[in-house]
């Protein structure tokens, strides 16, 4: 079969493990005879740094007209210090998202077993944890209106859902549920948010479509503890933009190193995949970041294409790597390959 | 010397906590000859019962009137899952912190050595762990205006900071920074939020005023990663609200239990000084819910009353119990003794 794949490698450590997960892909057009096109193109610090725009209207373009969008990484540390920049690298994400109708991310979490002690939690609370958090990616406080006063002492951003954008991803979230454990848990902060409160009413409503589903909730807080104390509980986590933010990266440690975890966010039409890890720049340019989010990124959306029998075919690749002690060095800083190394491997297995 | 205290039991095993912690209070008094005045009122949801109000007038009247006030927990699940109730036990809670001007949350974290194998997370991980959470407290989305639109399908929270409300917690956490490691660190998303840009902007400014504090920010999704992945590094971390409820409860379980952590909120007067867990519903009436935090909380009100002898003999009271290994349930399954029993025990030993 034939796709077109805009890849979008950004800033840091991104062009280096969209380089791997390039070459994977290639390894699988190879041996189960597909046509990937790969479309180049450019965003955030370094497309600021060409055009002045994180997301220019040729990258735009370019994902638009294909069948999904790989992602590396985007930030630079010169962006994050200066509180009056006025372009910044994450609104090239941030728009991207939102001009695709990238609603729903999606992030698994699950412990490796051979990577068990690896984690920064004990191995008793670790084990069997396998979930996936539905995050909505293109409301809330992320995207409200955000405001400066003239003499620059207030500011403000508003946090706003609607019904329909809760519907939409819940409705995901639960259709997941259904091929999983059959548990949804709402992670809000009804007890005291308004926007919380409408999650909780329409979540309610949602999960009658779905009997088989229990649904419970969560306070955010709660949750941020019970990731830690007992992550293994969870089926399907399902929560709104800024907490889905903050939990999902927490859960990230859970597997041991966040260079492993990867996400599709979905939505409307074309779809995009990328590591949960940033751009890293302390590690840019030394060969030594691990690509394996980004692979497995590429790997769901092989899932996505329909093509399951090679999206296992790379997951068996990467874990068996995985097994023989073929790592990057986040996670053996005495014995390690380098990034470009693990990629060779990786693709030589497919 | 002569204190009126202001005791504000609430739900849940509030009022069983708190039995405990005035009868240290009572010990000490008796010890170093002071008069301690308690002054019972109530709140949350046994007022909303009592009174219709989670705040009753003559409760805040108790408070103004107290030079401290001790405060068990609040929240009743019957609640929580009602997206339709007007009145909820929590805004007794937000209500008293607005009204007495408790801008600032202070939670210790610790890893008490004789229970490092009680946490989650690996002890390697969480020895050396000494920081202390300044959470910004009556500012941010929790008081910004809320909206549910007529047709009931859209909501809103604003979340809105001025200058001044973060200049005096700033100043408040450099100072305690002066005290402890000299580091601070402020926990933003200043990538994406106005807010959190005006944050770091202000922040930025008052650390001029303490040169010999480092200041170094973090944004909210990697500092909830970095709390497990590597805790010790922190001294003092600086946030808003919102990002304080949840990072200050994910830190909570460093310690190995929730049930040990103190926590103290000041402001412009009266100070307010509460255990880190909540009204924990299902333990009430079991004699099984862990007093530590609440008498730790004491033992913070103690040191705020400039007691500070009195406040380490509580401390010593309480260390010499966990090392003996006399503790809750929730810290050992097996060998436990009751909450009265604990409280007994620590009064006896002042
Ligand atoms: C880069 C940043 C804007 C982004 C976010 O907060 O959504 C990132 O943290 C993520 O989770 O994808
Ligand atoms: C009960 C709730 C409103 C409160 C908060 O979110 O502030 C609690 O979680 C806390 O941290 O003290």
């Amino acid at each position: 079969m034939n796709f077109k794949i805009a890849v979008l490698s950004g800033d840091g450590i991104g062009p280096e493990v969209i380089q791997e997960s390039v070459k994977v892909l290639k390894a699988i057009a190879e041996s189960y005879k597909h046509e990937f096109q790969f479309n180049y193109a450019s965003v955030g610090a370094i497309a600021i740094d060409e055009t002045g725009n994180p997301l220019p209207d040729a990258t735009l373009d370019v994902c638009k007209d294909a069948t999904a969008v790989l992602f590396g990484a985007i930030g630079d540390p010169k962006y994050d210090n200066d509180p009056s920049a006025k372009v910044r690298p994450e609104q090239g994400l941030l728009k991207l998202r939102k001009e695709l109708g990238l609603f729903a991310n999606i992030r698994p979490v699950t412990a490796y077993n051979s990577l068990l002690d690896k984690s920064p939690l004990k191995k008793e609370i670790i084990q069997g944890t396998d979930m996936v958090i539905y995050r909505e990616l293109t409301g809330g406080i992320y995207f409200g209106e955000k405001k400066l006063s003239e003499d620059g002492k207030t500011a403000s951003d508003l946090c706003e859902y609607s019904q329909f954008e809760i519907e939409r991803i819940a409705h995901l979230a639960f259709k997941a549920a259904q091929t999983r454990k059959n548990k949804v848990t709402l992670v809000d902060k009804a007890n005291v948010l308004e926007s919380s409160r409408l999650w909780r009413k329409v979540v309610s409503e949602v999960a009658k479509s779905y009997p088989k589903v229990t649904l419970d909730f969560l306070f955010v807080d709660n949750a941020a503890m019970q990731m830690i104390l007992n992550p293994s509980q969870f089926d399907v986590i399902l929560t709104e933009n800024m907490f889905g933010d903050i939990i999902s990266d927490e859960g990230s440690v859970i597997g041991g190193s966040i260079g492993l975890l990867a996400s599709a966010s979905v939505g409307d039409g074309v779809a995009l995949f990328e590591p949960i890890h940033g751009s890293y720049p302390q590690a840019k340019g030394k060969n030594i970041a691990n690509p394996i989010a980004s692979i497995l990124s590429a790997a769901m959306m092989l899932d996505h294409f329909g093509l399951s029998d090679e999206a296992e075919a790379v997951r068996q690749a990467v874990n068996k790597t995985i097994d023989k002690g073929i790592v990057t060095k986040d996670l053996n800083g005495e014995a390690f390959v380098t990034t470009t190394n693990i990629g060779d491997i990786i693709a030589g297995t497919i």
